[in-house]
């Protein structure tokens, strides 16, 4: 169960012995690549081996790592390179930017792997008496700088607290239907724990199988069939958190009146007061059914009308995935480079005519007993028809479906050819979809412009609930290697101004991290921030616990 | 729209012109009472007047009164007797035994009306500066002593402040289905202003009609249909907040990873960081379809797994509310005698032969689209028929349904006869229902024994989710008039150590108040205690605000 380290790409994603499956066909890939950036060609731009990897010497004493020895054992306190490198950063564009460089200046002193609660808080104790720095890891995928090993001023080093050798399945309460793990339990762990017995979380983010449960809940995260199964904040039902203090407990109750609900303070605490050790969770039983189907919209307003109209109904879908004209015609390309869908190049060649010459295909996902399904693939089907929506068949969303863990793998590969790729996210309330949409796509083109070198901004809405939705942008460009930070920092922070100003959050599902954390005092007011380093300082007084993630900014 | 004060009562529930309607049948209710409580005659209990009620002195001096008046004007501080009396306490039994013998230890020095968000803000800040105390007031209906107005020591005096002149609808957002208010408007008045344009929130607690948006979030509360609309703190969007440190806002989005989502602080934090002047909550479009439908339990285990096999099959459902035995025997008693239903009396005389002699009786709504609510009956008919239920009709609900709002008013007229009545919730994981239901009973009926005034207690479930759901007491008893105080902190802490003994929170949809204060530092832990202190601090670093609430215990 889980992965052991060296299976694990160091500077890039998931294991090391899979690829993106190009299925042969990589000169068309590559030629679409280039056609969709308007490029001649591709450099090749490899990474920087791990035996070339600069990192900072190791900071700690032997005092200290002592100490940290006799808490585990000598075997859970690595400091050697692979462990500080895996352990440096996260899966960010960012992050892979300068891990690829073959220079990164921050590390982790040495990585710990306590297996229980109790010595997480023994470690965590210690950390806060030694002012060391702790940064909780569970999968390491951040995207927003969440694990990066950083020490601040006056402290005497990193330690990064790797949680993935607690594992176990503590309970599972098939009469309140809620399980309870260890949070260190990798996605595909859990639920095959979950799936011997019939029941599933479903929480399936696009980083699934190599992220943990207790970072779901710290960042708050999202999985693509969330509006069955609600956000990883909605599935929590208590929590166990080791803090430089001691046990934070928040009990397990279905509904409570006993003042502020703390699970929230636990969900988008991102390790900065504590690591959650144990958690309890909704569960449901396996769905017995399940389906995808797509539509083509003329447009991308006339689609995402049809998404509210289908959410605000409350017909019980489990995913709601609208591309706009763009990423209708990137994915439609890439994938039809991949694994050509007869219906979808039928429907798009025939229908030119009909208003359909650059449409916004919506994916539906359903899920459940079968008759469910069917009542709720028939609403739907009325509902997307009268908003103008053409139903295209099930081959785009059966293709997306099998893929939807694959994406990542690609990232590497196009890296590895001077191309960049990047994503982030938002959400808002309907009335301000379209303004959002506009601003945060104008912002990144007209970055990606002025840097002198365009690229291409895709973008879908999914996670939607009756109030608004999510917004996710992915951005593609060819990497500008003379200053490949300042062109990505140039994008990523118009896209930040962009959504701050025009009534986004700063992320729906990615987190606040390092590189979101500038952007949070705005969002949550200063008295919001206040509170947040209040209670902070009431669990962690030593400031060690993740230090510069989400209040830093 | 609102209240005049001088039509409300002082010391008892709502409208002095209403009382509750025994429909010309008294003799026959009050010869159920005393059958019910097993007494020969019930002696002759009246209320003091508003004339003989003794109050403390005005504690403020002149100074500070015409600094609140300079903020506001000279009509909106009150410091005359009934607009004193009418604020001192809430509305729970405590208070009433208190405020109905004629003295009260604490009573507001003045009570501030505030016309808006702004002066709010410089009310706050004028008393945290002068050391005042500051209790937030909305309809006041608050039965776990939330609103009682104490100071704390060191503190000049006690102001309350209501909030009930801040009325305004601010927007109605169609498209994303929102609406702005500000909080100080009473249930009836925000849902009229919603319904001329087809909305409603949807949240009707029993104290609908005489409480306010903000107090409904402030105390977390859950209305009759919640299951269908969500508690309060689930209807939350994004709240503005008076502090004494100025303005708190948390930004409204439909979903968010940007850290803690503060509007679990905010729901909950029961006056105790500010005053929730404006609040932008979630409605739906008015539903079309209603029906009630009843069905009766051979016992209390059997019902309520047919209610969590309901729950669980997610169900679509307004309310959902199985009475235990004793619930049902008295109810069933109580409204044959005010309103006779003949299938319901025919159903029960008949059945007594098929093991229903003593039996369960569940009530669920419907509410939504007809063909949902159709649906929806089919589906509750066959799971709880399958589970052993007997269908029962429709008028046992629909009586039910129409007196929902009537049944605080018999507690006054039940008080003038010596008998008390108090009511309590928690929640609990259903694996534990069985559990805590008989301990929860078990205290209260042992801790009445104990006092020599054995009384009755009835039970039911309602506000049921997938992993749980809550249990609601309600217990009378025969007035001890020699210390009636301490007859009923005798039942009210035995209850509440059952609770937090047995795995419940110590309040479902109530709130913690003075009463539950207690009891929070078990259900939170001490960590969870720190934390909710650390961010009452950064706020309100006078601790003016609603001393001694929540986490005052």
């Amino acid at each position: 169960m889980g992965y052991t380290r060296d299976e694990l790409r160091f500077n890039g994603w998931g294991l090391s012995r899979q690829t993106f499956d190009m299925r042969g066909r990589d000169d068309e890939v590559w030629g679409f690549v280039r056609e969709a950036l308007g490029l001649d060609e591709l450099p090749t731009t490899p990474a920087a081996p791990l035996d070339a990897l600069r990192l900072p010497p190791v900071a700690l004493g032997e005092d200290v790592l002592d100490g940290l020895r006799a808490i585990t054992d000598a075997d859970r306190v690595r400091t050697d390179r692979y462990e500080r490198a895996f352990h440096a950063v996260g899966k960010s564009y960012y992050d892979l930017v300068r891990i690829r460089a073959g220079a990164l200046e921050h590390a982790p002193d040495a990585v710990v792997y306590p297996t229980s609660h109790e010595e997480t808080e023994r470690l965590l104790a210690f950390c806060a008496e030694r002012r060391v720095a702790v940064v909780p890891f569970g999968g390491g995928s951040s995207v927003v700088g969440g694990v990066e090993a950083r020490a601040e001023g006056g402290q005497a080093g990193v330690v990064t607290l790797d949680t993935t050798r607690m594992t176990r399945l503590i309970a599972i309460d098939e009469t309140s239907l809620t399980a309870t793990f260890e949070a260190g339990v990798y996605g595909p762990d859990l639920e095959a724990a979950l799936g011997a017995r019939g029941y599933t979380v479903g929480h399936f983010p696009q980083s699934f199988e190599f992220s943990t449960l207790g970072g779901w809940i710290a960042a708050r995260g999202a999985g693509q069939q969330s509006n069955r199964y609600g956000s990883a904040a909605k599935l929590l039902v208590g929590a166990r958190v080791a803090t430089p203090r001691g046990e934070w407990r928040t009990t397990p109750f279905p509904g409570s009146a006993a003042g502020p609900d703390l699970n929230h303070l636990v969900a988008g605490s991102e390790g900065t007061l504590g690591v959650i050790t144990e958690a309890t969770v909704r569960i449901r039983r396996l769905a017995e059914a399940r389906d995808f189907v797509s539509f083509l919209f003329r447009s991308w307003s006339e689609g995402a009308e049809a998404v509210r109209a289908i959410t605000q109904a409350e017909l019980p879908v489990a995913t709601l995935r609208l591309s706009d004209v763009d990423e209708t015609r990137f994915y439609g390309g890439f994938k039809n480079v991949l694994k050509p869908s007869k219906v979808q190049e039928l429907a798009l060649s025939a229908l030119g005519g009909a208003g359909f010459d650059a449409p916004c295909v919506l994916m539906v996902g359903f899920e459940g007993a079968p008759g469910t399904v069917r009542r709720a693939w028939r609403k739907v089907l009325t509902t997307a028809t009268r908003g103008g929506g053409l139903y295209v068949g099930r081959s785009p969303g059966h293709a997306w479906y099998e893929q939807r863990f694959a994406m990542p793998y690609l990232r590497d590969p196009l890296m590895d050819r001077g191309v960049g790729i990047d994503t982030l996210e938002t959400s808002t309330l309907w009335a301000n979809v379209p303004r959002l949409y506009e601003a945060v796509t104008g912002a990144i083109r007209g970055a990606l412009t002025a840097w002198g070198t365009p690229g291409i901004v895709l973008a879908h809405i999914s996670h939607t609930y009756p109030a608004g939705t999510s917004l996710y942008f992915t951005f593609l460009f060819p990497r500008d290697l003379d200053d490949e930070v300042g062109q990505w920092r140039a994008a990523k922070e118009a896209a930040s101004r962009a959504i701050s100003e025009h009534g986004g959050t700063i992320s729906h599902h990615h987190g606040v991290g390092l590189d979101h954390a500038p952007w949070l005092a705005a969002e949550k007011g200063p008295l919001g921030i206040d509170l947040l380093e209040a209670a902070k300082r009431s669990v962690d007084p030593e400031g060690v616990m993740n230090p510069g993630k989400l209040i830093g900014g």
